[in-house]
């Protein structure tokens, strides 16, 4: 099979959860106690949470089709692959409602920043397992001949990106607003120009 | 007219519907008596239900795509029929949110799961017979000539894949739980490379 | 401007609106008085109302494929009457919800169900309206030479495709089951085999 | 890399953002005191927002489409500058919910008008800035030889949108009112055949 439609079913999955992520931001209520700029200004974690996210599964959808475009065909185990992957992406509209609603809670910041950055851990380490297996079991399906050496500097690159989200992880411990800040410039980061070649090479 | 838009409008409806399962996972509220930690342990049957349905319709998904692919164009009949099967994948959020809220409540489980592969069930029907209507009716609209013998092998598997959602439905008079895990294994079952022959061709 | 992005972006507002329908259907709660059975037969207007809109948009969508494929290029002007149409079809989750909340309330049925079948009217008016602009206006945009007669034979379709929700939604008055009745027997004619020719030709 | 998934991206994530815009719309409840009648009336404000930002994204989208059209490839900063373009309009269903739920309250309408109108002027400099890096930093990347001179031309149109909905966010302490007709205007305005000019050139 193509990657085409594997290609067009990924962009929209990721499309949805990009946006999805807008449901997140609470419409303050006219009802409520407490003026409109008083609830605007409350809310800023959500507005931070969102435009993490936002960025973050912006780079991943980059560095996905850098992925596939390597790629000549897909087989089964590559399908289910990049379905686990997409499931990993689909959970985070839900991890980022979590730490938006809990970055000023009395109790339980850690454990929600823990649940963000987690999130996207889990998801990197989806990403740097399906690129494994295209790069090391699956490399005669790649669309052009890249030796060995090669392959394993792109795939290294990937393995390397987990790391950054783990360090993230066992930081909610100590601060979750340090788990924010690490999560926040690893988005400004992957965006910076300095990082396309990477990128571009997933 | 040709099958293309008819892929693209599938898989726009399949990749929203895999999505939309994310907002069944309720976002815990820090003004909630139970701290974060007990919340979130206390909904793991909306993650269960979460991880079966998004990996049930990441299935469906390659089924629908190998079944499509197999068709050169596509006529007002195929067009009806891959709508009534879209219709069973886009009532799926509502089956996984019902089963997810049901799952540990003092009544209701066994409707709950019911109601839950069930909605298998019918999507496990709609599949097998928008593949009948191909294989047998259309026959002359495939894009590769196959034989009656080959044709019929091609719908015994679809057919087949129709009767362990009636199992799990059945079960669920007897527990919940049994046909959650019917379901789960079903999906383990066919994302395993073993099911792939027959999943590449629907 | 080729036809291309005006199709994947107009299938990818039709599949989201598609497939948004299934929020309608609430989610029973375990905390409600009423068991789970009698929660999920009291709501049967919201599936009612789910399946004939998801066949109708369905519908509208085949409709559209065959209009738009009848077109070699689009102007601003096509983009903005094609925008109109995707905005009365946005609206569709929003109807359907009214139509389902208030079927068996003590009052406003007959309203909810003008609102209900009234976006439909408004839906097949836009249609209607622009298969005009393309035949009439645009007819040297049409990818195929039609003549003025045959142009005007398949507006005449179009056009009379309005006429049964304007009547649907006069009845409304006097029955909201009436008008939700004829907006599932249009739904099922359009299906049937025999609508396919003037289905296909829009 | 091509632009054909950059397009498919941004065309999913505009689809999904205009249609989430129904959800705006409050659905009347029966069991809330006024009838339907009323409650619908009473709720003009989300469908005048309704329409002002479905029409907006609509005509953004188009112009989008325009601006990647001229393009032959897109490298690492096209695609972030493409990111924060659609992080600004993922934004819209948020602020769009802010006007519909403030137009009429006794306090805050001001500010929720200057959300309103500040997330178009947010998303009219995300589309200039990324319009002036295509025309003036690579135009190397442009799929047809352009002049300097026509460059600066197509660019001043871009910034010259910005300018409106600055002024009607400086409106919004007057009026919010005021603020809402100008991004009617403006959205007429350009849905007009007059303003296609422009359009289609971006």
């Amino acid at each position: 099979m193509g990657t085409n439609r594997l290609e067009s079913f990924s962009d929209g999955v990721i499309a949805v959860a990009i946006t999805l992520l807008v449901l997140g931001i609470g419409i303050p209520s006219p009802l409520k106690h407490g003026n409109l700029g008083h609830q605007l200004g409350h809310q800023w974690p959500e507005y931070a949470a969102y435009v993490v996210s936002f960025v973050t599964i912006g780079i991943i959808w980059i560095n996905h089709h850098a992925m596939i475009s390597r790629l000549k065909r897909a087989d089964h185990s590559i399908l289910i692959l990049n379905l686990l992957l997409l499931m990993t992406i689909g959970l985070l509209p839900f991890a980022t409602g979590v730490m938006a609603a809990y970055l000023r809670a009395p109790s339980g910041q850690s454990l929600a920043a823990a649940v963000y950055s987690g999130s996207f851990l889990l998801m990197s380490v989806a990403f740097a397992s399906l690129n494994r297996h295209l790069l090391l079991r699956r490399s005669h399906m790649l669309s052009e001949e890249l030796g060995l050496q090669e392959r394993r500097r792109i795939l290294a690159r990937s393995v390397t990106g987990v790391f950054p989200y783990l360090v993230a992880t066992i930081l909610a411990v100590v601060s979750a607003y340090a788990t924010l800040a690490i999560c926040a410039a690893l988005a400004i980061f992957y965006a910076l120009p300095i990082a396309s070649g990477s990128d571009r090479r997933g």
